[in-house]
């Protein structure tokens, strides 16, 4: 499978533009995609291969003075599948070229600084691939819903969001956001999973069930996140999560694409190779 | 494969005892295992399933209020394939549960601190991996044979490691110390082609023909560190690492070994099971 077998490309179907609807989407589709599981599976592969190179060019653009870095950020409900584009994308790269943050519940010290102080603290260093499980956006999502803060405060992170990732755009940061979404049905099935299997109880938290009741709250703040910080430099792209295949191959695609628009090319020798071969002979 | 098939266990032959000269070593050999090159990779694909399965539950537990963690360490010369086990062996778990970092030349900030303080600033989380591309050997390797500091300063910098890393393993992280050997030759066949291809341009260094050049202070420094930080609780597995394949099996190994001797078991749930379960239904 060497040509593209995607019927449209993933970054169009899957980029919520100003007409996207929350509501009617769904879940357990593949957008741009009517082949089957196993050729998503030979196609994600191929692509990772593809990642693992690009992602090396990048860290050696890093290593040789570049200041760029590619930032993927993940939103999701629980159980969408946030942990698990980590291990088998994320996976795919060089562990050392990949900076990792995940953002809970804020601490104590994170909640005595503006909400994108322990944000920009994790941001990736230059040549870096950094992955957000959550980030800035649940300053608008959890807060929002379980009023944490008052309306006209987090009535107005939506702009300031957009300028923070305008700033990180113009200083060379590529951001690629990602929105998985799980249908309730499904996200009912992985919880049951994670209660029937010993081996997956540390992952479930009874609290995941009381925002599982506030589903259409979250539906709306979500609709709010992407009618507002989809942007230009930023969009955000909306991958329905319910087959977990599926949603690994596209966000495979969207960094893979990310990074292609960097133009990457390996950096040029500082030395003289020359004179260095003849130095490494004489050794 | 399923049974064992190291003719002797790795962690005894590896194992750096009293008695260890790193002048009668050979980089070459593949101490422990007679099979093939074939059967080494088949062996390292299983147990790195396994590794990151055993990573998984150290991963739990830290989630679970566990506090302990898993910090390797990986010295030895340009070229002897520090990067390579970070990419093929760390590699193979989760990047969630991995903490990575590369200590070079310390920054200003950094020597104006005592050398353990960039250390201790990236020890592993609790329930992570911790990866050291060098380490705090740095301050008796390159330091010793550069004489950055007067021989009383690095001189007292032994028992100082040994204190830290009991500090280190009393409270519950477990360090697996591996020093990567790799031959004069092999290393002069690995810069050339760093030298032939200009994808790996990046990766020379004029400077590393100087240390190179300074081969037998280099071994006199390693042969120190082992002689003086070989310690019942935190041994270094000297790892002959000409035959790459060689190396990232035996360092896959010693890490499952390393998490294997921690007797890991899933958390608990600290729910009542049966409560969430007919609340999930009633959901």
């Amino acid at each position: 499978m060497s040509k593209n077998p995607w019927d449209r490309s993933p970054l169009e179907v899957l980029r919520a533009g100003p007409e996207f609807d929350l509501a009617s989407f769904d879940p357990s589709s593949t957008p741009g995609w009517s082949d089957d599981k196993d050729d998503g599976t030979e196609r994600m592969a191929e692509q990772g291969a593809r990642l693992a190179d690009l992602q090396e060019m990048l860290f050696a653009e890093g290593r040789s003075g570049g200041t760029r870095s590619v930032l993927l950020v993940l939103q999701g409900m629980d159980t969408a599948g946030k942990g698990g584009i980590v291990r088998h994308v994320v996976g795919m790269v060089d562990p050392q070229g990949v900076d990792h943050a995940s953002f809970g519940k804020p601490t104590k010290e994170e909640l005595a600084h503006h909400y994108l102080w322990r944000i920009r603290k994790a941001l990736p260093a230059p040549g870096r691939l950094g992955v957000f499980d959550r980030s800035h956006y649940e300053d608008v999502l959890v807060v929002r819903v379980e009023n944490l803060v008052p309306p006209d405060v987090w009535g107005g992170r939506y702009d300031e969001i957009n300028d923070f990732e305008a700033e990180l755009v113009a200083s060379g940061t590529s951001v690629v956001k990602v929105a998985l979404m799980v249908s309730p049905d499904e996200q009912r099935a992985r919880l049951r999973e994670r209660l029937e299997r010993p081996d997956k109880h540390w992952k479930y938290n009874p609290a995941d069930l009381d925002v599982r009741a506030k589903w259409p709250a979250y539906r709306e703040a979500y609709q709010a996140v992407l009618d507002r910080t989809s942007t230009e430099i930023a969009p955000w792209y909306v991958v329905p999560a319910d087959r977990k295949w599926y949603a690994r191959m596209a966000v495979t695609e969207l960094l893979v694409d990310a990074f292609e628009r960097l133009g990457l090319r390996w950096p040029l020798a500082d030395f003289d190779v020359d004179a260095e071969m003849a130095r490494l002979d004489a050794s």
